[in-house]
């Protein structure tokens, strides 16, 4: 068995979760990657994340399910929302969007606990960050906080061993710009990553959802092609 | 749509989740129930659960699918791990047991702050007791606390309204016994309920197991003969 210390790394397929698990290896842990079928509007995602585990040499990799659509209430899970569009970022509203899918990161990070405590992992990595949590509230510091304190009870680990449960967000205060640099020093190849919430056949970006706008900015602010628009 | 409060309850099929929702409905909620299809070893705690969701008058009952069985790591789950039995109550230890389940109490909140969210419920029970939290961390009182906490900040309630999110732990700080006695009152059938973590064919209690053991004696306690074990 390795020597290293292990960590779960929440996979979802996108630019965010990838370059996140690029840190936590480059920080020296085995990698131990989950990603979820929760009910999302498409597959490509979890395709995508399986590849990302693989060519970023996690150790494991794992899909948990997990039927979020059965609660609705969210564009992400229910086919009768529409995703919104626009043709600029400055466009995206203030408030929560409809694609906030009820609890999900409280739903997932739980499950990612249960996880970690089997493979006696006492580290879960998420890839969280500043621009989410402008509209989600499940991405802000205060909940990721309030979660670590809240499994540091709830565990085996936080009874019985000395050893203290961490929540990690290196991504949390970069804006998305900042995360594609870092992920580029690191050698992710982003044209694996999918980050629309729309995507049409084979998995094609539809370039006017919120999460296409945010990661085009990204790009284009490193001067950067994004490798995942280049046709083959 | 009615005018009460609505409240979600977790129900397992047990004496304690039984007594929580009569207690809830009691408090004057529009009740709805939420059972967990998890991986357990059994299938007759969901059928009792449904029983008695129906008896006790629930709006609505909701059975959820989560596998915890692909995690291991507890009797509860693994086959290959025995539940302990005991001639005596008193033959239980201190210790984390091994029918602890990594993490459940936090996933299968987490999932019911879900449904509470899409459902637009802002009071969640769950019959979480003074002799569990001896043994499983995630039955303690800071524990719960911790979890409200998180729960205010991952949610849009925390977030867009004033109304606080409450988790409602009525049996915390009860015995058994006590427990069992407020069910009484409150016309609950504990013939319906099911708290044997092992039965044999058709729901038979094992009378061995931690569980079976400690709701002997919070019948006796009471002087009463539990209805469950009154052969039809």
């Amino acid at each position: 068995m390795s020597s290293l210390k292990r960590a779960v790394i929440l996979l979802s397929g996108g630019l965010d979760s990838a370059t996140c698990l690029a840190i936590a290896r480059n920080q020296g842990f085995e990698t131990h990657t989950v990603a979820f079928r929760y009910g999302q509007r498409h597959q490509y995602e979890l395709q995508r994340a399986q590849l990302i585990s693989e060519k970023l040499d996690a150790t494991s990799h794992r899909i948990v399910d997990i039927d979020l659509a059965q609660f609705g209430g969210s564009a992400l899970t229910d086919a009768a929302i529409d995703v919104p569009k626009s043709e600029t970022v400055e466009s995206i509203g203030e408030a929560i969007p409809v694609t906030y899918v009820p609890a999900r990161n409280t739903v997932f990070l739980s499950l990612s606990l249960a996880f970690a405590e089997t493979v006696d992992a006492k580290d879960i990595f998420i890839g969280v960050n500043s621009l989410d949590y402008s509209g989600y509230p499940d991405c802000r510091p205060e909940f990721i906080q309030a979660f670590e304190q809240m499994a540091n009870l709830a565990t085996k680990a936080g009874v019985e061993e000395s050893q203290k449960l961490n929540i990690h967000t290196p991504l949390i205060h970069l804006t998305k710009a900042e995360i594609i640099a870092r992920g580029m020093e690191l050698g992710v190849d982003y044209g694996l990553t999918l980050s629309c919430y729309d995507p049409g056949d084979a998995g094609r970006p539809c370039q006017h959802c919120d999460a296409c706008l945010l990661r085009a900015r990204g790009f284009a602010t490193n001067g950067i092609q994004d490798p995942s628009l280049v046709s083959g």
